[in-house]
């Protein structure tokens, strides 16, 4: 599952089921589960719905998803900040970071720019970009990854230890990660990085993400799907 | 899996294996899984081993379980305290709580009464326990146990409601829960409750809980296993 | 801070406070507390407000609280549910518990009994109540802690080991321990805890531990306040 | 208390005591403090010390502290996957991030590049690195500091969006936050970033916190030397 021009999200496992959340809710009434119904007859769904819109959120701790990452580290240093997710995540003390950086479209870039949103942080700050300062700060970007990536080699090549060569590492640059969590966290990382005040880099992760959760977890997602066009009416 | 006379442990499921836990691992060279080796060729156990014992603990968060528990609610006290788990329980707000009651053996009572190893919690605090006195002791519970469930269904029957009605229940009743946890912190809950000094009833939960990752996780509980005989040693 | 018949809510220790939450939020803009306002000239708890209402929750860790707490067994199983709080407990392996239990009052069974709102687990199961046979129930509760208590005594005397001796306590008995975590978890503890379909007793302890908050960080409760009026229009 | 060449941490505030760890402690036998001995008579110093070798962990949570932390990004990075703390950073999203980087002392490089400990993360990959190349890649390494912050400027000037002109803006820039954990938690950041396989830079960092526990809580931190002396032994 492609993301950026670098980057995916990559299914290592899931645990659980949409079934396991009410197996576990139901041990409060000492009972299993029912069954799923039929928009006639409805059955557990009914269940699971309470239990999403009342916020019982511990059967949700019931199944979960391991996932494989590659990302740039500014996306990392705020994926991080969900402090209830596990990571293991490459390190620059121990391999070179190989070669690549994360360069945004120019079509991407302007249209934050010009975004009147409420989105401050995506709206410029100094005068309004016009498309050749945008293809001019492309280039320049383009042009200083290479050149940080000439001093990072050669410091490497001298002898600078790996874990000091890196200093000059651009945010940019692309890292890759496994990151575990259970389905309620996961569902909190959705909430906070799909919302729009999100940064539109980590928001295409957070729907790959989404994306994952649908298909192995259908029903629960969905009433996630519905709570989110709910509080935005 | 019995445990004690009313009490189970039951795997629902588990996640990851001593496989992912290394390609988790190797996240951080930016490699993958190379293979287990023989005795004269080894391979990734000695990975595993370092990881394990130098305390490289966030591969381990990388696999987990799911069981399901019917263990008396002085044990579930203890469990509870364990707070890196999710859990789903029986709730007596919910349903009346089923009449079985936990009543240890009187061998075992004898054994414990008299125990001078260092468990102190384990020990008589007055008189020396004679084998009279801990039979009349397990009649008198299991008549306990008895007037207590009349009172619970009296006040069940005469409208009572379930929160309060509950009031009288004593600690030894079994309940029910799930819980679910990744190894690291499974591993965490083996090393404090099949301590010497955990109360004898838990411990039996805790070997039960141990034998189901010793089937899933055999190559990381081996690892368990050796670093404890060290520090005994 | 008496809270039911035997139990009590004390502060230990605060730290923090709303200015404290303001100055950490401000990291993210390399500001600090600019001040609070008056009605003419708003000043921080604008932002205070805003970081509340936006769910932008990692200041609110910046503050918290140490409390000490007595209450019915019953009511810390549903405390320690809550497992980003920290808790140092009364253990009846170590000491016997001293013979305090719960009763409650016969106007608040009756009532509770008779309720007809949605919280249907404070509501009779069997028959509807009337106050002849509460007030039986309360005196036979009131006759089943003795008789609890007598086994208990006996047990100890004899020499059964203390935590084996304690299997007949009631979940009704009272126990002591020290509680703490930060201000956005004391805060889900009072959503989950003040709402209307929690038991009536832990509600009680509840509103001790919201008047505790208002003193120490009064703008945050007051926004904390809103947000409840708001949810229930 | 300044760290590396722009670097500090600086106290903000504390909470709990040495003697309020064994308040907490003593909840469990039903006691307070008793007071603290001298070497003739011990007091309540050999019930801490008990708590801290058997790892009677939880009364240690029961104390705090917050610290205001400036440090370069890649430090961060490696202080971030320490999940039980709270953090609030400076945003590049908010703010434009001021121009100050972390440039090594030279004989720090050399020292660290010739070391021949079993470090190996500090070691060189390639040739062994001698003084020429060393300061060469210093010089180097400031240059395309001024280089990334020029190309950071002038996207800023354009009106590039903050969170995108930030792309270039390398690990080794300084970034400020507050951070706040209990005891227990900041004792395992110690014991993990005071390591000697820890990276030098963090290290500093770790020094400098040890130093401010050492002096709100004194014997605890007294306690956490001693072990860590014994398991070098």
């Amino acid at each position: 599952m492609k993301v950026l021009d670098h980057g995916y999200v990559e299914l290592v496992e899931t645990w659980g089921s949409d079934q396991a959340i009410i197996e576990a809710a139901r041990m409060s009434t000492n009972k299993g589960f029912v069954g799923w119904g039929t928009p006639d007859a409805p059955g557990d769904e009914k269940l699971l719905a309470y239990l999403y819109n009342n916020k019982h959120a511990t059967p949700f701790e019931m199944a979960g998803m391991v996932i494989e990452v590659k990302a740039p580290i500014f996306v990392f240093r705020e994926w991080h900040r969900h402090r209830t997710q596990s990571y293991n995540e490459m390190s620059a003390r121990y391999v070179p970071l190989p070669n690549e950086n994360y360069v945004p479209d120019l079509a991407n870039v302007l249209d934050r720019a010009h975004s009147t949103t409420k989105n401050k942080q995506s709206q410029a700050v100094g005068s309004i970009l016009d498309a050749v300062n945008a293809d001019i700060w492309i280039h320049a970007l383009k042009a200083m990854y290479a050149a940080a990536e000439a001093c990072y080699q050669t410091a490497l090549e001298c002898g600078v230890p790996k874990e000091l060569a890196r200093l000059i590492v651009p945010v940019g640059r692309y890292s890759r990660m496994r990151a575990s969590a259970n389905l309620r966290n996961w569902l909190a990382f959705l909430t906070l990085r799909t919302a729009p005040n999100a940064q539109w880099e980590i928001r295409q992760y957070a729907n790959a993400v989404a994306s994952l959760i649908s298909e192995s977890f259908p029903r629960t997602y969905n009433l996630f799907c519905e709570e989110r066009v709910v509080a935005h009416v």
